[in-house]
């Protein structure tokens, strides 16, 4: 499959300001740190906006940021003229969302022509660095093109 | 099953107290509308701050309110001195998330004493008031009793 | 929705020609009960082959068959050159896997032309007729044309 | 957390015994090829009463399977007197199923008292040995102890 897969050289630029555009992403505090061909990393500061009823991350943000993780791993994959469209996913939250900052990492799992299968892991940062794997997610992403109103 | 459950009378204080202490509710402008033992509904203008990069609301918005809908719809049915954690859910988006206003109705599908099983729907509504099914979710939610930091 | 789609006239042809070459449904001796646009229904009576430790039938034979239900669902929508594919399903386990007999149903809850959703219900019905919810499973399924070795 | 597991010596005897008992896996000729702490491997031969319409393995056998490896990966890790339930697993087909044998390999990803999250890899291995990633799964599995019935 690798042998095959030869990345758009854009797509560092193509996912930056794709997710530039997301602005749930700025409004809970994220910031892309890694963008590779297949992997992308999000950061974010606990925010006490952001919270559930006992004081931790709301899982729907993990979900959020995990999404957008894993949504712009598989796109930096897809070929220049694609836009990303989450079909679903599936988040099990592992320990409490608790933290001073967050990382979240998407991973293609498998790539593929309509369909991309990308696999992410939330992790909650302790002030003395040590990190605590606490959320999972798989989703299933899909490659679309010439949709209006679907680009990047 | 029916016949053996009795619902703590105080169902709709504890639910209302609970998710008033959700601050990630708050951020994205989340309301209750609906709590009966079983079924909760949140509703949610569209809010700007929270698209993704077609400008659609975010997948992960999606899921924030469903999971609040489906925990809700649990903890509605758990005993006064219960806590409910999500332990996994997913969501399929099956429509852009488009809509003046947003509905989120949560519903348990399986009770039981510690795993209960709820499920969700999501509506975009128009201006006109013509509601679009959006997306839908299965999460497994958990009865914690006597965790310190685990009331409600 | 319904407005646009004319289904296949030949649907139920296509669908029980298609069950009949799955020889996985031949060995559960799982049949095709209801076949419809959008909705199909497979039985089996309990089968003391297909049983997990606790001697419940198994979790992947209640998978197996659901999947093959709503995978059917989807494909009774299809038009008639199409082939259809899982992409992913997820199941919940409700209650053990007991009864005399078993009923899956399959129902699409978001038809299209790439990706079909639907959502399915297994229930174990004792001898005396009553039914009981085991599980559920929601299913992603595309619309596959013109793939070597995808027809039916 | 590793700190803190003490593994039940006799682990491997449980789950060897509790999957002879387990007819479905008699029935599609699985057998367990690796019983450590935390991780279970299942292997098995293509069988043609086992396929779909195409003649692939069919989704739900690979369900099956990747089930019992995840079931019994998190059983392995459980104390002598549990019996293990799966809640819920999800799976996503990354390839058709395909191959002269199976290798499906189930691993804990989160221990706990009551709930184990664990993730499973189903392989497809052609007679040259080349083995291809077919399906994933993340299942979430529960520690019954005490109840009449769910004994191993």
């Amino acid at each position: 499959m690798a042998a095959k897969f030869i990345p758009d050289p854009d797509f560092e630029r193509r996912v930056r300001a794709s997710f530039a555009r997301q602005n749930a992403m700025t409004a809970i505090g994220a910031e892309l740190t890694l963008v590779t061909p297949g992997i992308v990393e999000i950061e974010m500061p606990h925010s006490s906006s952001f919270t559930q009823q006992h004081g931790y991350l709301h899982a729907g943000v993990i979900a959020m940021a995990l999404d957008s993780a894993c949504g712009y791993a598989a796109f930096s994959m897809m070929p220049p003229d694609a836009g990303v469209l989450t079909i679903e996913f599936k988040v099990n939250l592992l320990a409490p969302g608790r933290g001073d900052r967050f990382l979240f990492r998407g991973s293609v799992t498998k790539p593929g022509r309509t369909i991309v299968v990308a696999d992410g892991q939330a992790y909650g940062m302790a002030a003395d660095g040590e990190a605590r794997l606490i959320a999972t997610m798989t989703g299933t992403m899909m490659t679309v093109i010439g949709r209006q109103g679907v680009e990047g």
